[in-house]
Order: C-alpha cells, then sequence, then structure tokens
C-alpha cells in the first residue's frame, strides 16, 4: 500500500525531506494534502489528523506519515522509519546512529535557516521583524553557515568507506537531506553560500551527485517538486544574504 | 563498562536529558567533563572529541555519550541508543517511534524556549539582545507555552493505557523528559508556566510523579544535579517572564 504523506501543499518546507527519501527510492506515495478535496484529500484531510479527538498519536505538526496502524510525524523521525524499507540506511547499529546523528544536526541547520527571517517567532510575519532578522541572518551567514558546511565536509572527509556519501559505502537519507539543506540555502543565500561551499569541496560535489541520480532528476523536473518560494523555510530576501 | 557522557560541567542544558535517564535507570556513567583534568577527565576530555582528526564521528556539539565503540551526539539520538538497555521505551516499533516523536517535539520546545533570551543568535550574549529578547518571549509565553502544554496533555489524556505516562503504561525517556521540561520552564518563566500549567492538569501531574520516583527524587537531591542559572537553556529573566 502506498505511504500517506502529509504536508502544506504550496511549500517544500520540512515536507521536502521526507519527499526526497521516498522519490528517490522510488517508493509509491500520495501526497494527500495536494490532492483534491473531494478525493477525500487536500488541506482538510490532512487537518482532521491534526483535530479529531480520536486520533491517538496525534502530530504536534505536519510532515506526518501515514503506513496502515502507524502514524509518525518529526521529519527525522519519519525518515529514520522509512529509511530500512526504502534501503536509505546501513544495517548496522552504529550506521543508524549516526545517519540519524547527522540527520538531526541537519534539522538544526534548518531551524537556524528558518529563524533568520523568524527571529522573534512563527506567529508574526517576516515584515513585523525585519530588524531583528537582519541582525540574526548576520550571524548566521558569518559563522552559522560555514561552521555547519565544514563539520558536513569533515564527516564526508573522515568517512572511511570514501567521500562519496556521510555514511558508508552508499546513498542514505542523510545524504538527501543534506543536498535539500544545500539546495536550501543556495536559494535563500546564493552570496553568502557561494562563499562558503567554497571551502567545502565534498559537500558540493555530494550535492551535485545526488542531483544527477536518476530518480532524483527525474523528480527535481517534474511538478511534484514545488518550486521554492517565499513562504517556505528558504526564502530568497537579499538584504538577508550577507556576506 | 560505565558509560561516559560528555557536556558542559556548569549547566544542566542538554545534557541533563541524558542525566536523568541515566540517573532514573541506576544506570552507571561518567559525566567526565566534571571530573578532574588529571584522571583524564574534565573540559580537555571532552574537547579532544570534537578536535582530534582521528575520530571518525565527531559530534557537532556536545551532548555526546561513548559506549565502547559508539559514540553518538544529539540528545534525542543519544535517548533512543540508550532507552532499550535501560528499560526506558517500549518494545514494539509503535511504542519507539511514537516515544521518539515525542522526544523530538520536547526537543523543539527547548530550542523555543532557548531562543527567548537568544533570538539574534548564540554568538550573542543576551545583554546584546534584550529587545528581541522581549519580543519573542512575548510571543513563546502567549502562545507558544499554551499550545505545547496542550499538546502533552491531549496526548497524556488519549493514551490508551491511561494517564500516567506518555507511551504505554510505563515509565519512557519522553516522560522524564517532559519532567525536565517542566523543571526548566517553571525556573525560567514561573508566572507565564503557572498560568498555563493550570490548564494541563496530567502534565502537572507526571511532572509531580517523575520528581518522587525514588531514584529520580534522590538525584535531584544530590550534588550531581547541577542547580539552574543563567548560562544554560532555561534562564530566570524576570522581564521575559510575560503573562
Amino acid at each position: 500500500m502506498a505511504y500517506q504523506l502529509f504536508y502544506w501543499p504550496t511549500i517544500q518546507g520540512r515536507g521536502e525531506f521526507v519527499r526526497l527519501a521516498l522519490e528517490a527510492a522510488g517508493a509509491p506515495y500520495v501526497d494527500v494534502a495536494r490532492g483534491p478535496d473531494e478525493q477525500r484529500q487536500g488541506v482538510p484531510a490532512m487537518m482532521r489528523w491534526l483535530t479529531d479527538t480520536r486520533v491517538l498519536h496525534p502530530p504536534f505538526a505536519p510532515p506526518f506519515l501515514q503506513d496502515g496502524e502507524i502514524v509518525v510525524a518529526q521529519t527525522a523521525a519519519i525518515l529514520q522509519y522509512l529509511a530500512p524499507p526504502l534501503k536509505l540506511v546501513g544495517r548496522s547499529e552504529q550506521a543508524r546512529v549516526w545517519t540519524q546523528q547527522i540527520q538531526l544536526t541537519i534539522a538544526d541547520m534548518v531551524n537556524e535557516a528558518h529563524d533568520t527571517h523568524h527571529p522573534v517567532g512563527a506567529g508574526l510575519v517576516y515584515e513585523d521583524q525585519k530588524p531583528e532578522a537582519l541582525r540574526r541572518a548576520r550571524e548566521f551567514c558569518s559563522a552559522r553557515l560555514p561552521k555547519f558546511l565544514s563539520w558536513f565536509e569533515t564527516i564526508l572527509v573522515r568517512n572511511p568507506a570514501g567521500q562519496r556519501h556521510l555514511v558508508g559505502g552508499r546513498l542514505s537519507y542523510a545524504d538527501l537531506s543534506l543536498f535539500q539543506l544545500i539546495e536550501g540555502l543556495e536559494y535563500a543565500f546564493p552570496k553568502a553560500c557561494a562563499a562558503a561551499i567554497g571551502a567545502t569541496p565534498n559537500v558540493r560535489a555530494l550535492h551535485a551527485r545526488v542531483a544527477a541520480l536518476p530518480k532524483v532528476a527525474a523528480y527535481l523536473g517534474s511538478e511534484r517538486r514545488i518550486p521554492f518560494n517565499e513562504q517556505g523555510i528558504f526564502r530568497r530576501y537579499p538584504e538577508l544574504d550577507i556576506v
């Protein structure tokens, strides 16, 4: 049976990390909130999981995934759940723990990228927190972005199985998530990202390699890939792209 | 062999979620960075893991845990790794996934609580971002704090095994982490937390019940429990406790 993915239908957002894993593995899935209301899909179908008092394990927020009896939310937990059947993680406990640790570090950077345009909180729009955003973005571009990319470069360089993947010798969900993170950074911070990624050639090469994977390339060229926009996590506000 | 926990020696911080799990389970561990330098402990022993180029899986940041050949960082990943041997998670896949999902939601709230005093970024001290902090704290106290507590209350109320635990009928690491989260909120936001927790009686009862567990109570009364202070995640700045 196809996986049921629930996420906001007009942004890549955190749901994109799950979409990419499903697409890269060629797994059947329904992107429920993007479907038609009259087929019991659309945003109302997603909201039912958040509001119906009969749901035993209500997600705090999208994305979440339904797989038969299992409903799982939190991007990193969804990926960890999906990875074994999708063959996107190694079999050893050490490989699984390390992959998840990298994923959670990617999630931390995603949060920090988001907070550049929402430093005061998600309840206000960007236009109501522009001075604060400018300060936060300055710190992000000058300190955090290079620091995170440097960590990813380090662990690629130290991978005993080679520099092509973050964990071991084959593709994992962490590779896909790092690809998406770089995609987002290049969109939101083209100048700052270009400046930082010059020092991390293995990160740049991994990003290019993932983009060229046949299933990923087909997905990126399809209408299923929602373009970046200024409602998602990665937003292009030129004033926040500080070099 | 005792687990080796590495975390900053003068704050509870994110390491406290791991300390609590180890203490509640009565597991042997060494809080390495709090030990004496001359016994190859202390902060230098921790920093070696972050800087030694021979480390294959370098943590991005503390806390991290060493268990023989395994080194794992990221609080939620550490807890997930420790939980089966410490008997702090159910055996079914559904229980494990749900427990981790709750833990990651707790981690999200911990991040948001931290960012009330560091909305512009961790590279600046609080004193350099007080106006921004005031705006962020207002949103946190009025919207986010009640929203998160209400979600924890909901999942306690809906637990088919009863309202004493977040997952199933026995203690899990998510219960311990929710206890610690409430501890921190009560310290940092005594007025706002009191206002919100009145509407979530099962959360309050769980907090009290965890505090009374013999091993937890012994730990909380010991010198191993570092008092809250204004260098950690939860800081008592009265101006940010907004009702």
